[in-house]
């Protein structure tokens, strides 16, 4: 059986909407931040959250890889089938989102931590803001994508690129209201996506009104 | 027949390895930097390099998705099969390098390019230095990787992971030959995947000695 690691409503709340989605058996645990830091190093010396625990003990981390392994691993309509070109455009997106949206919220938290002592707090503060504008323009991305499918990330349909989209807009500065306010298309994605019985079950035990 | 949009030596080239290991046919259309930013909008227009167009005209980005889509398509002993454990494994250090220390050096041009204008010259170049001792840390988790399994990214065995860590090694700073000094690991299965003879023809066509 899974495990899976996670903080409440941080990076593991894709994955954990995608097992529940598809209905697979997981031990859900949950850390809190300053554990992440200190004992989970005993479990994964790389302090990674999300990790799933495979079966035999294996580590995966990078959450739109735990992803994409849990609709390979069960056929259902969240998700393409592997090597089809259609699962092609479905991992591209599904990437795109974590190595560019959620590594550039990353990069502009690194620069506005003051324990990273870049500069002083004027700096750090402009360096934010420029890596924050970063980010708004890859939401812009998204958005002018669900314009043209009239869907979903993918097309008419809804997957789990959606869910994932969910997630990262949880992170949006100032505040997710404001994005969904200059961004309607993924407003639209987001309320159909929260919607669902089982992802509206996993945002209530995170905490996510 | 797939085509994939390149630069040498930039982001295509483990791509276009993988093509040419796993002897699938294509159409490689080179790039400069500067066809790029400009007549290549008409392809792209988010401007991203790689890009692999399907043989139904979409587009597939992010070096870490085309990689796991070829090798997905294609059964051969350089990738383990969707669905599998060792896929999941696969895909997360695959996406790790990509999200990781390929967003991360992204990041540190970024902070270096007098074009983004944020502070000055010696505030660019100290935060410039802060990222990039960043992406020697992430470096120093592939070596120990590569200590504990003894062998490849995945085990025993090269993989087209080792393919994506040699791209990557490519454009370390201050130079890849001061990495692979540093890193005994790391120099030992670049050295592996490059005596490959579709490898070595990959490197000759992008100019890497």
């Amino acid at each position: 059986m899974y495990k899976l690691y996670g903080v409440k409503s941080w990076g593991s709340l894709a994955p954990q909407c995608v097992l529940a989605e598809l209905g697979i058996a997981h031990e859900m645990i949950w850390l809190t931040p300053e554990e992440r830091r200190g004992a989970y190093r005993q479990v994964n010396p790389l302090g990674y959250v999300p990790t799933l625990v495979l079966a035999d003990g294996r580590l995966v981390f990078e959450s739109s890889a735990i992803v994409a392994h849990l609709t390979d691993t069960t056929a259902s309509d969240l998700a393409p089938r592997p090597g089809t070109p259609d699962h092609a455009v479905y991992l591209a997106w599904l990437t795109w989102m974590n190595a560019e949206i959620y590594s550039t919220m990353n990069a502009a938290e690194f620069l506005e931590d003051k324990d990273n002592a870049i500069g002083d707090a004027a700096t750090r503060k402009s360096l934010g803001e420029a890596v924050r504008a970063k980010v708004d323009a890859l939401f812009d991305i998204v958005e002018r994508r669900l314009g043209e499918t009239g869907g979903f990330m993918l097309g008419p349909n809804i997957s789990a690129a959606d869910i994932y989209l969910m997630m990262v807009t949880l992170w949006a500065r100032p505040n997710r209201a404001a994005l969904y306010a200059r961004c309607p298309n993924i407003a639209r994605v987001v309320a159909a996506v929260n919607a669902r019985p089982a992802v509206a079950r996993v945002l209530a035990e995170n905490g996510v009104a």
